[in-house]
This record gives structure tokens, C-alpha cells and sequence, in this order.
């Protein structure tokens, strides 16, 4: 099937009439709109579906005959990404990844390609951590980076807890993927989530490797008083602490060229006429190695410190979560790159995260195929890809698995 | 009864085990079931109650004779609060105002007070504005400074609409109370939201008025893009002008001697690793004249979208209340205030807003008894009154009856 056709399919589902953005979180309403469509996609070309415990799906072309061009003959060759999206994000992130895959795979047996070992279109789940707050969750757990028992004590945040979320969107039958026995490169395609190729004019690039990045919880506590009542001086406000604390994250990445960004926050009791007793706030922080990462936390904790004993109030920082930086496979990368049309394509770093970093950790050789994004923005309804880039996206992969196929 | 044994009938009802503090918004839960335990308060008293379409509840001691003695004879004397808590808040913030008055009511009629005049006990709907965003709600409504055309657009949290949480909560049979033809006086008892009588060492005082009072919502909007991939350079982001208009909003109340909080925020789409395209915040300001309000509104609009053109994001700020200053009745307030013990009870202004100041605006004679509160902290669980000063409280209360009921 064309690519246009799969888009169509996919392109409504979840997606906000109001914002234009699109609400994919796990478990739930769109998203397992979504897994019906993967599973009828994966019965339309006979392709088998299996699905673990957290809820990956992987389609398997299965192929009569094994090769022995190089890699191990037994493994097969993975494509693909997440459905998952983050609340209010783009089209494209994670589902152009899935639906090139089919489109990748229909275009190749068009031209009566046979795989020399399978093919496998596997969709991640929860990798954006927009509901359990875990990014890469489920490719985590597949790969046996996270366990259950921490997995099993995330809860949403309507306080539903990950196993009971899971039950009720009833996945069916479930078995572990073995995928780090089954697969001999993993490659995923992604909308690029920054302008290197707009500003190189280039549709497609591969991917080098991953920044760092960490995930810190700030929690400024004060004392709960009265908005009109209370002198100014009498107050120990935690607002105004997290606030010196944004600008201050802000001002440091800058002056270090690295990303600094307070995007999630919560306020008890979050009423007008009270000065808050907490503000709970999320930094994300990334650079370009991971000794960057701690210097530019360390001194937004330093400030922030600083600021709450001005202020009478207390701040405790804990880290939710730390990655390392991710080299792909520099062999495969190249490989992969090496002339098309007489040209290599681009080999670029992301600052994202990804289940190919987490393939990639696992031992699995890894890389991605980015697609040209004319916005540069992610994570957003504003996020785009032309028609043209995401053909010639779909041809890139089909080329992709041909080289590590045949 | 005893006020203690009112009070223990009262104290459990909506408190959190977790924080120790209360959560009493109107129209469900510990809501309803402190309205039950008015209903049954009045009922055991031989009370008849009233209920309006919003909710007021009016207990009535009915005479059976008409004194001549200067206050309108057809009319009554009305005592009360709210039952309603800011989210979180603390036990005594509108309750002690409810319970005191019948106790007061009791301790008369145990020493065989026979009033001249009806008395009215009662306790305001929605005074905090916790779930409809909109301080006073009921009060203004019953005494026609709001319309039902305004009220019914109103939302809570969930989207509920106001006339729906009306019908679920089922209120039984309601009427019009028309306290603007039936009060002569009205007074309220409430704990001192600040330290006035801690500083003076005095049990009571009587309230001159209230501050003017401003609520205002700001958003601030801006692009939302990735954390990770998204160099500082190229973000719009909202919650950098938004941190900065939290501290230039404190710089300036410090600076005029007023009150500025931001203490309500919501981000959009609020995720660790999204810059935010919204962050919506109320400010809540406060002063001693109507024109210190502005000022320092227009200070911190200005400032705010002075430092908006910097970060490349927008910021709209509307009107969402405000409360001219209210003067209570001079006369009844050194009435109520003269002699007690030899000695004159304080008079003293509030900044926090009242079902008195509604009443007061409605021309219906009126004014506050303050009760001692030894932390000053005001909505929150550390808000606090000794057993003797709000033993205090009910004598004062009682004697202020007398005095109107004569």
C-alpha cells in the first residue's frame, strides 16, 4: 500500500479538532485505536503479531530461506518506532517511523524483494513517558533495562497504576519478544526533531548517536497562607523561588550552548487567593556530554538553593531519571549512508531520546533514519514533514533494509 | 450546646488525613455532609431552614413578637459564614463563623434571651471561590450583584458547569431568601486572617473593612517545540516570562507595601520534555486604596509584556474580579465595639474578602468580629484558634445579638 494510504489511516486518530495536536497517551482511547490499526495493517500482509507484557507490537515477515551475508544468520532485521504521542504533539513523532515501515515493506515487495532473513515492524509503547512519566518505558522493560517491580509502581496521573492501566486496555495475549535474540540491527526512522537538514538541505540523515539527559524533580515548599492577608515579608513563598529558578536554568544553558527547560509544573493548593505551600517542577536538561549535563544541574540546584533561603523556603532536588549518551553503530551508520544517487547521506547527532538508544545500550546494533522537518519543531501540532521527504523517507528505509536483508 | 461539642461535630468533616487540611469545595463530598449537619443543627433547635437556588442556607429563630427599639421591626438580625474551604485549607476559615453562631444562639437561650427580632444563622455557598473560580459566588447572587446569566457559564476544574453541580448535588426544595427585605444587620464572625490581635494581645476585634481587591488571569503563550532538540535560541517559551513576571510582581507590592500573589498556574501540555506553548496564572492583588490596585497592575501587565517581547511569546491579561474597597457601617461597628469589660474591642480593617463586604455593598447594615489566630496563617492547615478565644468569640457574638435583638 502507498504511503498516502497508510498516512490517511493513521492521521485522524487522536488527533484534537480543537489544537490540531494529537493525544496518543498509552493505554487508552487513541492509542488503542492505534493498535487495531497496526494489527489489521500486520493481518493484511500475513504478517504474524505478537505483543509483551508492557504492550510492544512487532509484525514479523517471516522468510522461507536464511542468508549468510555477514550478520547472524538466525537474527532478523528490525524497523520502526512508537504510536505513542506526547500530550498535545505533532503528527509524525512515532507514527511516521511505524507507518513508513509498512509502507517500506509494501514498497519492496512490489518490486519482488526477498528478504534474506525476517523482517520485523515492531511499535514501542509509552516511549514519550506521557503518562507514567518513564520515557522509553517499554523498550526499557523489553530489553530488561528497567525491571517491574519499579515499573509496576508508576502511576498516572489520575493516580492509576501502570499494571492496573494495563489490564484495562486488555492487550491480549502477551510473551516476552526476546528481541535481543532475534535481532541483528535495529533501525528506526524519525522525523528530525531540530533544522540540521533544513539547514543543509538534505531530506534524510542518519543518526550518530544521542546526547545525555537527565530528568530532575524540583520540589519548592513553603508555607500555605492567604493572599490578601499576609505581608509580603511574612510570607515564604515557594513561587517565587521555582521562578528565579526557571530564569536561572535558562541563563545558564545559554551560556553553556547547552538545553535547559522547565516544562512541567505542579502547584498545591493552586488557588487564586493563596501562596502556595508547593510548586513541583520537572527540568530537563541535555549537552553534549554528560559531564556538561551535571555542571549545568549542579548550578541550577546551587541557585536554587541560594534563592529558597532568601525566600524562607525549602527545595529538594531528586533525579527521575539519567541517560548517558548513545553512540549508534558507527559501522552500520556508515553503511547505511554510503552513496545514494552518488551522495552518502548526513550522519547527524540527536539531543532527543529514543527506543534506539535504548537498542543501541542493549548491545543491538542501531541507527536512525531522520526525515527532513521544514518547522524544526517537536513535540508540538506545528511539527511537519512534506509529502516529498516522507516518500523519499519511505524509499530510504526500503533501501535500508534491502542493504541489511539481503 | 456547648460550642465545643458543635465544633467536634464540624472538625472531621473534610479534613485530609495526609496534610491535616480541608477540602470543603461546594456542591459534593464533605460539603453536602456539612450541610446536613446545618440542616440538623437547625432542625434540633426548631429552626425552620431555607435553601436558595445556589445553595445559601438560612436557619431562622422566629419571635414571636416585634420590638420598637431603632432597627427596622419587620426585620431580623443575621449571623454567620460559610462552610465552604479553600482547597486544603484550614478548620476554622468560614466553620468557626457558622458554629460560633449557634452556640451564641444557644448560650442566649440558655440564660432566657428573649430577642426582639428574628435571628438568622447563615452560612454562604461557594464563598472561596475553590471551584468556580468566583469568590462570593452566593452571596452576590442572593443579593443581585451577580446575574444567573454570568453564573451559569461557570466551570469547575472538570468542566462541570455550575447548574449541573446544582442538580447533582440535589439542594431539595429552593426559594428566594430575600435577606435585602428581611436583615437588619448583619455580622459575621470569622478568625483573624493576619496578626493584628496577636500584636495587640486582644481575643476580639470588629472589622472597619476591606481592602479592594483585584483577580486578574494571565496568559502567556508561546511555541511549543522539544526539550532535547531545540537549541534556547529558537524557543518562545512562556514559562520564562511568566517566572519573570512572578518576581516583578513581588518586587512591586514589596516595594508599594501591598500584596501580589501568584498562587494558580496551569501549563500547556505541561510534559518534562516539551517547551510549553501556555502557562496560564492568576494574579491576585490587593491594597489599601482601589488606586494602589491599579498601579500595581499596570506595573507588573507592563513589565510582563516588556519581558514577553524579549522571549518572542505573548501575554494577554483580563479582568477576572474586582472588589472596590468596603467600608463597613461605622456606627454598628463602634456599637458592637463599645465597652466591653471597660474596654472598647479593636477596630480594624482585612484584606481578604467577605460574604460581608456583599452585604455591606448591598447596603444592608454590617460588619465583622474578628477571633485571634496566634500563627496569623490564613487558608492553610497551620491556621489556628485557641479554645479560649473562640469561647471568646461566641460570648462577643452573643452580646453583639443582644445588642441588635433588644
Amino acid at each position: 500500500m502507498a504511503f498516502e494510504e497508510l498516512w490517511a489511516e493513521v492521521a485522524p486518530i487522536g488527533r484534537s479538532a480543537e489544537t490540531g495536536g494529537y493525544f496518543r497517551q498509552p493505554y487508552a482511547g487513541a492509542e488503542l485505536e492505534l493498535r487495531d490499526w497496526f494489527r489489521g495493517a500486520a493481518q493484511q500482509r500475513g504478517f504474524k503479531v505478537e505483543t509483551d507484557q508492557i504492550g510492544n507490537l512487532v509484525a514479523v515477515w517471516r522468510v522461507p530461506m536464511i542468508s549468510y551475508t555477514g550478520l547472524d544468520p538466525g537474527k532478523g532485521v528490525m524497523v520502526g518506532s512508537h504510536l505513542d504521542s506526547v500530550i498535545d504533539g505533532g503528527a509524525y513523532d512515532g507514527a511516521l517511523g511505524v507507518v513508513s515501515a509498512f509502507a517500506a515493506v509494501d514498497l519492496l515487495r512490489e518490486r519482488g524483494f526477498a528478504p534474506a532473513r525476517p523482517i520485523l515492524i515492531g511499535a514501542f509503547a509509552e516511549e514519550e513517558g506521557s503518562r507514567f512519566g518513564s520515557a522509553c518505558l517499554s523498550s526499557n522493560l523489553a530489553m530488561g533495562a528497567t525491571t517491574w517491580e519499579t515499573a509496576e509502581q508508576l502511576q498516572d496521573a489520575d493516580g492509576i497504576y501502570l499494571p492496573d492501566a494495563l489490564a484495562r486496555a486488555d492487550l491480549g495475549d502477551v510473551q516476552p519478544l526476546a528481541l535481543a535474540q532475534r535481532v541483528s540491527a535495529f533501525v528506526e526512522l524519525h522525523i528530525e526533531q531540530g533544522r540540521h537538514l533544513v539547514d543543509h538541505h538534505k531530506p534524510i540523515g542518519v543518526g550518530a548517536g544521542i546526547w545525555p539527559h537527565g530528568r530532575y524533580r524540583f520540589e519548592f515548599s513553603g508555607v500555605a497562607n492567604h493572599a490578601g492577608t499576609t505581608p509580603m515579608e511574612d510570607r515564604a513563598d515557594p513561587m517565587l523561588t521555582f521562578a528565579m529558578t526557571v530564569l536561572a536554568a535558562n541563563k545558564k544553558a545559554r551560556a553553556m550552548g547547552q538545553r535547559a527547560t522547565f516544562g512541567r509544573v505542579t502547584v498545591s493548593p493552586n488557588s487564586t487567593n493563596s501562596v502556595p505551600s508547593r510548586v513541583t517542577a520537572w527540568l530537563d536538561a541535555r549537552a553534549d556530554t554528560a559531564e556538561a549535563v551535571s555542571e549545568l544541574v549542579s548550578e541550577v540546584a546551587r541557585l536554587a538553593t541560594e534563592r529558597a533561603e532568601r525566600d524562607g523556603t525549602n527545595v529538594a532536588m531528586r533525579v527521575d531519571s539519567v541517560a548517558g549518551s548513545v553512540d549508534f553503530d558507527d559501522d552500520l551508520a556508515r553503511w547505511i549512508a554510503f552513496e545514494h544517487d552518488g551522495e552518502d547521506w548526513p550522519i547527524i547527532p540527536t539531543a532527543a531520546g529514543h527506543d534506539a538508544g535504548v537498542m543501541s545500550a542493549s548491545g543491538i546494533p542501531t541507527t536512525m533514519l531522520f526525515v527532513r522537518n521544514p518547522t524544526g519543531v517537536s513535540h508540538s501540532p506545528a511539527e511537519h514533514v512534506d509529502i516529498a521527504d516522507a516518500l523519499a523517507g519511505v524509499e530510504a528505509l526500503a533501501e535500508t533494509i534491502t542493504r541489511l536483508a539481503s
